[in-house]
């Protein structure tokens, strides 16, 4: 049976928000109570499991509770009985296949990092984020923030992940993979993508070459690829901006006199279109284990989300194929 | 008298647009006929002058007409009587002060380096932008592309040279300068946000540290500091976000039926804030000369826009300002 293991104390609203997503999971037949597995102190969360319609669900006692002021190295070695790192410790022991919080990405990073093996032939993790873009079509950013200085070879490695995560858990079996980059000549960018150009070129995916920032969020491609400093941006860049249009727009349909009812309806209907957490947060692959980071904000329908993501990666052999891939990858350069 | 030359042949709806262009500036005030200066091909120019209400307007031929498969080493070699090159040449030879384009950007940026000097001290040349963030108020992003591998000097030389042309230009003598980042704290991000972070921190400007992507539209800073690819991906990717959202906006307000006339007022609105060519395009500072790149989907306001720039960096003194700067810096670094 797969187990997954749920971080009941991570994020902005937790442990309430968590449970609840939990609960919309279980109800919605993600997963059944005895797959579920919570970490957190247990004299906190035990009296709060049959309020929260979670009778059956286990606990593993994780009595250190992280603050934002817990730095990574802090949360090892001075609070080693944390929500994350026994979480982690879980999926180790091989007692779970997969494990989401929505805590410190850092932290999780980390604590992941340390704690469980890398995947086979994967030189370094990354972290892969799935956001809507035209039409609603879904596409992975990969890597937007585990390394801000990787080489070409991790950038081959992003695109051979992030396309087996998108083809075993939004099931498009030959995503089309773009380099991020300044202009879409193969002789444009800095040397880390032109050198990565050549490798993904080159690779068993469906590379289709540079994409400019532009093309992001317009359906060029289904997987972009990119060191974690330029990712990172990205995805912060994105969402700032998002929300600063949004918020523009509330002010300009109060300022005209549109409909306030309508109006509301529609940038909620804009929001969910902007909102990251409908796909499941973000994913650490190359770990072994599926690993998956909830936005801090994350409310019971993101914890639900993550959860139907994570069972998905683990029912599809995400990390199977990532692992024949990357062999592949490496025997047809040799 | 302050001239300036503008690119007749530059950009997609050249040249019309440029021209009606250089009508609303005279129009308005910002320059005079006879401060103004075309370059284009003579023949094609001249008997479009007077309808175009330009009359007194100079031009310099330039017989030679690039094409979007022309390469800036095509430019320069195959074709050197160009509108671009020529344009520049007139700001080398010091009859004009500055030089507006909205033709490729890589062909100005190349010209611009090889037929100006560089401003005393400074190392590099960088493109500055000038977007409209929170409340609309605007702010500069320096580099967005001429310099992808830049070093740290080059992100310290950015942040004085943006903060003089934000000074000159939008009445604001002390903006705050923020380095974009991964992260807020002083160790976070990559070897060269690390090292431009203790460097920027001594410069005689208002630096207020790391801003990460999500400040970039709040209103957190007014200058932001970052190499020129994760400018160039920060541009595209908020210019791609931007309409993305906006023509997913127009889709719901279709969709719940709000009034169509009001709605439209709203995305006209939008469009308008989203708009970069509304201050004037970007600049190439760390050039001896004022040089201008408007988008090349640039219409009359836009190069209307761009001349207003143009003018006000050349009348604030700019260039003397970054020489100052990059001079004081320098001395007090030593």
């Amino acid at each position: 049976m797969t187990k997954v293991v749920l971080d009941a104390m991570g994020g902005d609203h937790a442990p309430r928000a968590n449970l609840d997503g939990a609960k919309l999971a279980i109800e919605r037949g993600i997963v059944s109570a005895e797959q579920l597995v919570l970490t957190g102190p247990r004299e906190l969360l035990e009296p709060m499991l049959a309020p929260a319609g979670l009778v059956g669900v286990d606990v593993v006692d994780a009595p250190d509770v992280l603050t934002c002021a817990d730095t990574p190295v802090d949360a090892m070695r001075r609070k080693p009985r944390n929500s994350i790192s026994l979480g982690i410790g879980h999926v180790a022991e091989h007692k779970a296949s997969g494990f989401i919080s929505a805590g410190s990405t850092g932290v999780v990073v980390a604590a992941a990092s340390v704690g469980l093996s890398r995947l086979e032939g994967v030189r370094r993790p990354g972290i892969a984020v799935t956001i809507q873009g035209e039409g609603g079509v879904p596409f992975v950013v990969m890597d937007v923030g585990a390394n801000p200085l990787p080489k070409a070879v991790d950038l081959l490695q992003y695109g051979l992940m992030a396309s087996a995560y998108y083809s075993g858990t939004l099931g498009n079996e030959r995503p089309r993979v773009g380099l991020l980059n300044i202009g879409t000549e193969d002789t444009k960018g800095n040397p880390l993508t032109r050198e990565a150009h050549q490798m993904l070129r080159h690779a068993p995916i469906n590379f289709i070459g540079s994409v400019e920032g532009v093309d992001v969020f317009s359906g060029r491609c289904e997987v972009v690829v990119c060191d974690g400093f330029t990712g990172n941006v990205l995805l912060k860049v994105s969402e700032g901006c998002a929300e600063y249009v949004l918020r523009t727009t509330a002010g300009f349909m109060k300022e005209v006199g549109l409909d306030p009812d309508k109006s509301r309806l529609v940038l909620h209907k804009l929001m969910q279109r902007v909102d990251y957490s409908e796909y499941g947060g973000a994913q650490l692959l190359g770990v072994d284990g599926v690993v998956t980071i909830c936005h801090g904000r994350s409310g019971p329908e993101a914890i639900c989300n993550a959860l139907r993501f994570a069972v998905r990666a683990v029912g599809a052999k995400v990390n199977q194929h990532i692992v024949s891939a990357v062999k592949a990858a490496a025997a047809s350069s040799q």
